[in-house]
Order: C-alpha cells, then sequence, then structure tokens
C-alpha cells in the first residue's frame, strides 16, 4: 500500500489504508534557489518530520485546523489527505530573503505590524509573488476563502512566536499552505521546520533554517539538531 | 521662470509663476524595458500633451480630482504641484504585458473583474509589484489613504473604459499614479496617454499603444496620431 501518490523536492506522499488519509514522509534532500541548488544530507529528513510532529501538535492543542494526526516512525507522519491550494502564504515579523530584495530594505529590519505574502505555487513561473486579485482571476479561491487563510495564518504566526521565543529563538518569517480536506474545509497543510521558517537565534541573530544551506553558513544537520534539541527542550 | 524642478524619461517638470502651481512638459523621448529600450520620436509629447489634456479634461468634468489646470501650449500644462506617490497602480481589464509572464495566462483573455495591482516606483528594484502589507511597511500611506486610491482607480478605469468604447477602443489596462497637494489630498497626477495605457482597437484588436514600440509592431507617431483622431472625434 505504498505507491507514490505525489512526491516534491523534499517528500513523498504516499497512500494510505484509510481513503481519507496520506502518509508523509520526509526524504533527506535539501534544495534552494527553485532547485536550482541540491543537496542529500544524511537524516534531514528525520530531524524535520520531529520538528515538524512537534509544532503540528502544538498547534493542534491550540485549535488550529491542520492535517497531521500522528507521527508514524523516524521519517513519517500519517496526515489528512487534501487538494492543495496552490498559493504559499508568507508571513514576516522581520525583514528578510526576497522582502528585502524586492524593496531594497536591510535584512533585519523589524516590522512594525507582520507582512503577510501571497505567492503562486507554480515552479515553472518561479513562485511570483501575487496579489488577492490574481488569486480571485486564477479562480484559486473565493475572497472569503482567503480572507479565512489570512486570519488563520496570522493566528498561527501569534502561536509560533511565543513557542520559538520561549526557547530563545526568533520567528523571522514562516512559510504556510492550505488545502481542502474531503468536506471542503480548508486545513494547514506541509510542514513547518527550519526549510520553510526563518529562525534566529534571539541572542547571537545566528541563523537556524536553511539559510545555512542557502548561504553556505554552517552544516545545515547540526543547526536542524539545536534547533531539534531547543524544541524537546521545552517538553 | 523655466528652471527645471524635475526631468523623467518622457516629461520635465519646471516652475510656473504659482507657488502651488507646475508646469508639465511632454517631450519626444520614447523608453521601454526601464529604459533599455530608447528613442526619440519627433512630435510625439506633442501628440501626448494632447491626448492626456483631453482625457484630464473628461475626469475634471466628472467630478475626479487631478492635478491637471489646463494645456498652455502644443507641449505643456499646467498643473497642481504635488508630492508624487511613489506607487504604480495598473488596473487590467484584459490581460497583458507583465500579468500575463507572470501568471502563465495568455494575453487578451478576458477578466470577469478588473485587476488591480500596485508597483513600487523605484528604477533601481525595477518597479516591482507589492501588496498592501509592504505599503503600509514601507510607510507609503496608511489604509484609509490606500483605499481611497484603489476606488478612485476603479472609477477612473469605469470612465475611461466607457470614453474609449465609444470611439471603438477597448481599454485593456491603464496605468495611474497619484500625490499630495498642499492641503494634503490625493489628487491623480501624470499623463493618461497611449504610453501608459493598452488601446486596442474594438473591431481589429490592433495594438494603439507603446507596445507598437516595445514590440516594433509600427510606427508610434501613425499610432498615436490614430488615437488623437478618434478622440478628437468625440467634441
Amino acid at each position: 500500500m505504498e505507491a507514490i501518490l505525489y512526491e516534491g523536492k523534499a517528500k513523498q506522499i504516499l497512500h494510505s489504508n484509510e481513503a481519507s488519509q496520506v502518509i508523509m514522509r520526509f526524504k533527506d534532500d535539501a534544495t534552494a534557489f527553485n532547485g536550482i541548488k541540491k543537496a542529500s544530507i544524511k537524516d534531514k529528513g528525520i530531524l524535520n518530520n520531529k520538528i515538524s510532529s512537534k509544532i503540528y501538535e502544538y498547534l493542534n492543542s491550540n485549535g488550529i485546523n491542520t492535517h497531521y494526526i500522528k507521527c508514524l516512525d523516524s521519517r513519517s507522519q500519517l496526515t489528512t489527505k487534501v487538494d492543495v491550494i496552490p498559493l504559499e502564504f508568507i508571513i514576516r515579523n522581520k525583514v528578510a530573503g526576497s522582502m528585502a530584495t524586492r524593496l531594497g530594505l536591510n535584512e533585519g529590519d523589524l516590522l512594525n505590524k507582520p507582512v503577510l505574502e501571497i505567492c503562486y505555487k507554480d515552479d515553472s513561473l518561479n513562485d511570483p509573488l501575487i496579489n488577492d486579485d490574481h488569486v480571485y482571476s486564477l479562480n484559486i479561491l473565493r475572497k472569503e476563502q482567503l480572507d479565512y487563510c489570512y486570519k488563520q495564518v496570522l493566528l498561527i504566526n501569534d502561536l509560533l512566536k511565543n513557542y520559538f521565543s520561549e526557547i530563545g529563538i526568533i520567528l523571522v518569517d514562516l512559510k504556510l499552505e492550505f488545502g481542502f480536506d474531503n468536506k471542503n474545509n480548508i486545513i494547514l497543510v506541509d510542514e513547518i521546520s527550519p526549510d520553510n521558517c526563518r529562525l534566529w537565534d534571539k541572542e547571537t541573530n545566528e541563523k537556524l533554517d536553511k539559510d545555512v544551506f542557502r548561504l553556505d553558513l554552517n552544516d545545515l544537520k547540526d543547526t536542524y539538531e539545536i534547533v531539534l534539541e531547543k524544541i524537546e527542550s521545552r517538553y
């Protein structure tokens, strides 16, 4: 029953015994710059599975509707099967990455209010930044659905800012994705890990996320292990 | 009193005898692709001054607050002095140009509802597409000011769709800019001409705008003369 339904850059989605559920398996592949930079980093998938499971358990226990059901083994989670909405929701608490480049701002600048962005998930178009009108013209979501996603993103950001702050980490930014379950409810999907958050050490501003791989700053496995240790120190 | 206050790609702004007013003078320069393609086209400035004057007179008479006071001579208009807001407001009735490229859509696709976009006016950044949160984080406008601009853009688009439709032209898209006058009112500024609208012949879909220069399709002067003739046929 382990036929691959879908294979992405860092994960596989496999059939489960239950039609409404799938298995999400974390690979060791690391990619950056829309797949231009690639590497396989031993045990990265195991680390991200552990980190993401802990974070999803925290979100579930705080009333967020997510696809996460349970951790199955070192690389796999049982999740609700969804139709993924082809949008990336990015929420930023400090300026970094593409926002700094796009607007000519400095990395690390504090934002008075979190900044929300949406990108259209399409590798052939390089996941372009889009706006609400583009979402409607592409018939991806209706206004009330998009507004619901925005509200969830703000709520999740507030929860995770606290979650990380308590273990000495600044949540700089965060990429989230949503999908429709078989009752047409919008729920949070994908992983939440140093692959799709920017996490900086509160004291030193040291980067504790995939930027260490993008920018060749540090060993990715060592870095993700630090994040996992800090998360496990909560329990 | 003709010292140049500001010189852009296609226009100069000169002092007038009145501190709250400036003279906008149209040059013959044509540029495209953020200045990479350049030419001087004899009498282009005269054509755009005539076209833009007629359009602004129509908007003023329909209650839109604009910077346009009167046409002074073949190349010049008297306008209200403003602090220009560094945003380009683009409104699209059909897919064309950067929207087609960004979203992988076909030029000419009809949109169910007009699509609004804002770009940050900064040549060094290539006038990037941005969203409302970026406007707030850059401290360019507050929410109620941005919402006012959006409402004005929709209203102006409705007025100009009709204006052009009556003379056999489809208004495909339109770029607008705003500024603050000395009472801090937001008013429409810049020109409205085939330099910053896409205009297609209703019968033949022939392009009647700067795309003929961008894409080397036709003589720019001949094309803009057709637009002016059609506009003058209204009077």
